[in-house]
């Protein structure tokens, strides 16, 4: 017997039983194994591997069901002719894909967004104890039974076509529903079905909505600071991007306001400085949009996560002009890595989104959004919200207080819920430098100036998130910063 | 009781639990259910619905754990006060999407890509007895409970970090790993990691790289008859799109290619024709590709349904020269509405591609990209491969032999394998029309006028797909479509 061909590991994710099959697929398939070669028997297998025997005669019985095996009798089992067809040719010699690359790329590119700055996280946040970074999810608090039950669901025979056909420019019908029926109406929005359009998260949808709206010639407005992605999409469409203040209610109206074809807002929560606009402001805005014909797109994430006053309707509720696109997230509530969001406006927008998602991605999967709709259906995603809303405004608290207590002098912009805190260090502060220091103690935080588009913005604020982060961590890990900060 | 709060029906695809649930959320959110009203007892209920007791037991019960109804002592169940915070406030009045409109939407728009012209197909194709539609899947076909399976594994919570994370820019490590080593060998190409990206179908794939190399200077070379998707991507960047005609071994090396800066091509199976690119043709394309700089997007959909010969080799495992930008779907194989696809470029194309889809999707979603990675490295694909190309031999001769029997003077370009014929109809026949007749006898067909990007494209050609028909309807399906190409 070859030992080589099959390892078992013990804390592995998959089961005994996958990590044989898999090791024998790939042995067969990577051209390892020869086809007169005996296969050990299950007997040896499980002896070697030291595992159960019924473990290894299942994986085999799956591998004879699907035609990688033969039994021959008196004789034991054998890679089958059959599973070889597919098998690398060893007479093949793959080639390099950038082989000779005479190609001057850099002449090639209309643009080159891997140049623009952007936030970046280390991929192995979950292995910090102190992981203050926005975004995430806390596993601890997802239904995770209730979703594999939902997807289950979606997955049954019954609904084969539904998640298994391509459908063109369509979205799930279900999914639709529920976004018309049990989100929006909560934000004050009323939506037909053609004024829906399900995204690959709100991403998605702001990209969407650039590439309809925005040429070289758009002027167009951001916040300042905000959102680094939606400035890095409109910096690819146009060089045209005012910057325009943020102050304690959020976006400042303004003539630079007024001189914007587009402007892109985060009413619900500033992003990142968390603050809510206020009604009286928002009816300023959206009064100065309809003199200036300014189109307004709002992004309302994490509009549920307003732990102190009542939740504020969206700026798009109180539009009376068709002028505000309104564009919405399932990543906050249910996860990120899902990737489903939503975008509602007029019905002529909807259809030009739905031509060109068609060409960009024709729609998000069908399984996810059959899923999500089933989740949202049977009052789940409502039982996550408020479990969320309680264990985010207990961290806020916790959060609040610890700030207080050790980073007295670091002023916090007063943070509605949400589930971040924006910080200002003292003058002077490299949140960049801080973060560094802060991770070699096991502390993540993100440093702000990514927020900022200006040439010469701050450097001394920094988010710090609770959103996946236990309770007991936050006060040692400020503690922690704190002490960072000090020196 | 209040019977108009649950109905129940037998036929429904949810369970009866799920549906009792379903309707009990729905009346609490809606705020149809007042604070102070009883919830009929489970007996009642039971007996009003006429099901089993259990099962409106453990639809309740949920409903207890979840917090929408709460159990009184000697008096039944009753709507929790919690759940109603969620509900629609009554004196919250939702404003429609469109409320005003004042804009002038026509103006702002930079593209209308609704008018474009394209494929359409009847949503409720699986509803007519002879589909003969392309790119579905063939329900009977699919290993329904393998996938599952792997879905089920990938939705594990050891690997819940894996799927719920937002991870930016990042594919899933395990999907990559067996696009290099499992898909992309047998195609002849030899990848690092850092060559492949994933993306969401290979229609992403083709936008990505339109945004990326395409600016409105730039000369694109097209199929002409090719993939109307394309065409219109392509249109929306330049002006400078060519029609570059194709014959019985594909695209036709000429000055018009010479001339162009970017060309797309299908060498395994040219889009509609299904002709195969022979060796010394594309030996002689990427020559002249060479001498002229000319780069080329090669989408090798359907390599894997070559029943006639040995499968060539893709396109890009020929290009010692880095010019040939790869591009594959898993679409066919799975399902369409996953949108799985990849691309295969230098290096630095990737990396930019990469910051693209960041900006405009983030990533495929998580779930999705680990499933299907099970998936491939349990042999599950292959499995699937080898049984579609049985199911599709059988039927591409079936076929072969029922339009020489029933449609002689239709001619059909050479088609080795695939899943689809191209047929020529007499001149003067418009499949337009032909199709609208047979759709009413319960046969579909795909007219081939959208193919043709040329202004008075002929119309006398069609598309005749077998992948998602059973072999018994294809020859009585001929014989009805011949009787109308007759008359």
């Amino acid at each position: 017997m070859r030992d080589w061909l099959v390892h078992i590991r013990r804390n592995e994710h998959a089961s005994l039983q996958t990590q044989i099959r898999e090791a024998l697929v790939s042995a067969i398939l990577d051209g390892q194994l020869a086809r007169d070669e005996p296969i050990p028997s299950t007997r040896k297998m499980a002896k070697s591997l030291g595992v159960s025997r019924n473990t290894v005669v299942l994986a085999y019985q799956g591998l004879l069901d699907d035609g990688y095996l033969v039994a021959k009798e008196r004789s034991g089992y054998y890679v089958s002719e059959k599973a070889l067809e597919g098998a690398l040719q060893p007479n093949m010699a793959p080639k390099p894909v950038s082989a000779g690359s005479s190609i001057n790329w850099a002449a090639r590119f209309t643009m080159e967004p891997a140049a623009q700055a952007n936030v970046s996280k280390p991929m192995d946040w979950q292995t910090y104890p102190y992981p203050f970074i926005y975004g995430q999810v806390d596993h601890t608090l997802f239904p995770l039974a209730e979703w594999r039950d939902c997807a289950r669901q979606a997955l049954g025979k019954k609904w084969l076509g539904t998640w298994t056909n391509d459908t063109w420019a369509n979205d799930d019908p279900l999914l639709v529903e529920q976004i018309r029926r049990r989100i929006l109406p909560r934000r004050g929005i009323m939506a037909s079905d053609d004024e829906i359009l399900v995204t690959l998260g709100a991403q998605n949808a702001l990209y969407l909505l650039t590439t309809l709206l925005v040429s070289a010639k758009t002027r167009v407005g951001m916040e300042e600071p905000g959102y680094p992605d939606v400035r890095n999409i409109f910096s690819l469409s146009t060089p045209h991007v005012s910057l325009l203040p943020v102050d304690g209610k959020g976006l400042v109206p303004s003539e630079a306001f007024d001189a914007c074809d587009l402007v892109f807002t985060t009413p619900s929560h500033q992003f990142p400085t968390t603050v809510t606009m206020p009604l009286e402001r928002r009816m300023e805005l959206l009064k100065r949009a309809a003199s200036h014909d300014v189109l307004i797109i709002e992004d309302d994430y994490e509009f549920e996560t307003n732990y102190v006053n009542e939740p504020c309707p969206a700026l798009k509720s109180l539009d009376d002009d068709g002028r505000v696109i309104y564009v919405g997230s399932l990543s906050k509530t249910l996860f990120p890595g899902l990737r489903l969001g939503f975008l509602v406006a007029p019905k002529n927008v909807v259809e030009q989104a739905r031509a060109l998602r068609r060409l960009m991605v024709r729609h998000a999967p069908n399984n996810n959004q059959r899923t999500a709709a089933l989740f949202l259906s049977l009052g789940h995603h409502d039982t996550l919200i408020r479990r969320l809303h309680r264990a985010y405004r207990t961290r806020w608290e916790i959060m609040g207080e610890a700030l207080k207590t050790h980073l007295p002098d670091s002023s916090q912009v007063p943070g509605f819920g949400g589930t971040s805190f924006w910080v200002k260090g003292p003058d002077g502060l490299d949140s960049g430098e801080l973060a560094k220091a802060a991770a070699t103690k096991g502390v993540l935080i993100e440093p702000g100036r990514v927020n900022f588009g200006a040439a010469g913005g701050p450097r001394n604020f920094y988010r710090l998130a609770f959103s996946s982060i236990a309770e007991a961590k936050i006060e040692p890990g400020i503690r922690i910063l704190s002490d960072l900060v000090q020196r």
